[in-house]
């Protein structure tokens, strides 16, 4: 699809910077040797570290920034600090401008997200952006969206995530019909909020060429039940992050136990090899790499505090998103979307509105 | 305080009914041997299980109802087959009557919630109930609420969860000052819903003597940040039942790397204690048991999937808060929030609705 694909980096985000941001490029291009990469940064900091990697260098080409966004910027102060001049802003406009087909960041997200919104613009048929994760699973993995963009979105701004999500799935999963479901707390139809419930209905009654499960649960997240799981950016977040926190836990009561008996680390010594296999399976960096959908060109937000191994990782869904044309077909599929809202939802601005109140569950009010 | 207590049991609840209750019941009197039970079911199914217990035979009095509540039952079936002639009505109901000091049963949330609200209603000062649960954590275990009864609850709601399970803390974990957290999706005060902003401001500025330390993200539960950790039943659920399910991940691939290897075998066998170990601190058995807050008289809600072992926990827990007074104590605190309200939220009733509205972050909305 892209003959040559070049892919912007934001070479000052994240918490270890240029380091992750050259390092992780280094790991990726061994493996992509046809992209190249627009690197922005301090020259001060970023042209000695690209001389320690010849191979990054070799297939980059790099431009001089001024202003660093960091970690701790609110999106307000990073607008005002950032616009036109910082490393995270250049690498956003690089896409606009039509010199990148991706960007990839690890700078902070509330920043990129503004920063992208204002650069980028939301795509037609879309309201609201969405950010997509990659959730392991017992059955291999799944896209989680929103994870933190949009808090409280309506009814039918979860059918775009859906739609955008599922197009995304097909992608990176490289399979043909990923099943969709809705992140709720329970199966039935009269469960969760006004939103979910309208979302629900949406893709029940569409026909919108989607394979919707209905609603899973909390704990169908790890067991990878759907290929797509819709939810709001606020639960979705919280989500993430319970689960990650979760799988921290899980690893600290192993090495406690294994460490607080003798013959339990003679059991650590034959099982070495298993255990790896545990550490490799909960490597957060292998599914790192957030991607922002809904936007009129593609960024990549990589975790913050990941290394070089989990930044070629978010590399490598940017490129995997872009040389897959993944804009073009949320694109056509958003198209499906036309005069959706107005079968699914009660004529005036209030019925868009109304979806996005939350309300007391249906059997609580019985009474 | 309470002379004798008296625990009042749903026998027909659970997945698996009264061979689940009567086993649990008969686990909680060896270590409760001063408190009886008023049991509430089939006598046909009842009684041969009962003879098999004489302890819980001798420390039980037995009543038989008609009607058992499923497990599908919505709750509008419940309270329409249920009311007054089933297991779980009744059992709820010897609370209201001052013949037992707590009901607990295993029945569906949705059933006994809604029953509840009906014979128990809400307490003074309480607009909505919450379930809380207990959360096993690196640092023990932490009080959360709520996990599932209210959806969308607004801010002043959250502040009287906040006053309700900090009482339920103190009692639980026997601490004098326990710390109360907001879930969020990030440690700013930007971030988040209205409801939750204006939640946080209301306990930052009010002189309610509650530790409160902010706002906690999802990670922080596992850690343990806080005693109480403070969200709304549809975030308090989905992260309830993530976290769940991420733990059977982790230990699904634990054992899967185990078997793959014959030397992770023979590791496995000299590490078997400490296993043992780690299977004790994941068992969710030991957790188990969600205590209805805010309704006038106590309700523990046990897994409905739990065995013996696990509904005797949930009994643990019912004889706590009713030996330790709880409901008292909440309603002391709860005293408290008297013209909090009309503080801290602009006047007439948009005030209080406006709360339970969710919004776009700010950081979003900036562009």
């Amino acid at each position: 699809m892209v003959a040559e694909l070049t892919v912007a980096l934001d070479g000052m985000g994240g918490d270890f910077g240029p380091e992750t941001v050259i390092s992780g490029a280094d790991i990726a291009s061994v493996r992509h040797p046809d992209v190249r990469f627009l690197i922005f940064g301090d020259r001060a900091i970023v042209e000695p570290i690209l001389l320690k990697h010849p191979r990054v260098a070799a297939a980059s080409t790099f431009e001089h920034t001024d202003v660093s966004i960091s970690m701790d910027d609110k999106p307000s102060q990073a607008l005002r600090r950032g616009r036109r001049t910082s490393s995270m802003w250049k690498a956003i406009d690089a896409v606009k401008q039509g010199r990148a087909g991706v960007a990839v960041s690890a700078g902070n997200t509330g920043a990129l997200m503004a920063m992208a919104k204002v650069i980028l613009k939301t795509m037609p048929n879309v309201e609201r952006p969405a950010i997509a994760a990659l959730w392991p699973t017992l059955r291999g993995e799944s896209v989680v969206l929103d994870v933190g963009a949009t808090i409280g979105p309506h009814a039918f701004q979860l059918v775009q995530f859906a739609v955008m999500g599922e197009a995304y799935a097909r992608v990176i999963f490289n399979i043909e019909k990923p099943t969709v479901g809705l992140l709720n707390i329970g199966q039935e139809e009269v469960k969760g909020t006004e939103s979910v419930k309208l979302a629900a209905q949406m893709l029940r009654e569409s026909s919108l060429p989607i394979i919707f499960h209905g609603f899973v649960e909390g704990d169908d997240l790890g067991k990878g039940t759907v290929d797509v799981v819709v939810t709001d950016g606020f639960t979705g977040n919280i989500a993430l992050k319970t689960a990650e926190g979760t799988a921290r836990q899980v690893g600290e009561y192993l090495s406690q136990a294994i460490s607080r008996s003798f013959f339990a680390k003679i059991g650590y010594v034959f099982a070495q090899g298993a255990f790896k296999t545990l550490r490799a399976k909960m490597d957060p960096r292998a599914s790192n790499g957030g991607v922002f959908l809904g936007l009129d060109g593609l960024v990549v937000k990589s975790h913050g505090g990941t290394d070089g191994i989990g930044y070629a990782a978010a590399i490598d869904v940017a490129i995997d998103v872009a040389s897959a044309n993944l804009l073009g077909k949320i694109r056509t599929d958003l198209d499906l979307l036309t005069g959706f809202r107005e079968r699914f939802m009660a004529p005036g601005a209030e019925a868009g509105r109304k979806a996005a109140d939350v309300t007391e569950p249906p059997e609580v009010a019985l009474s």
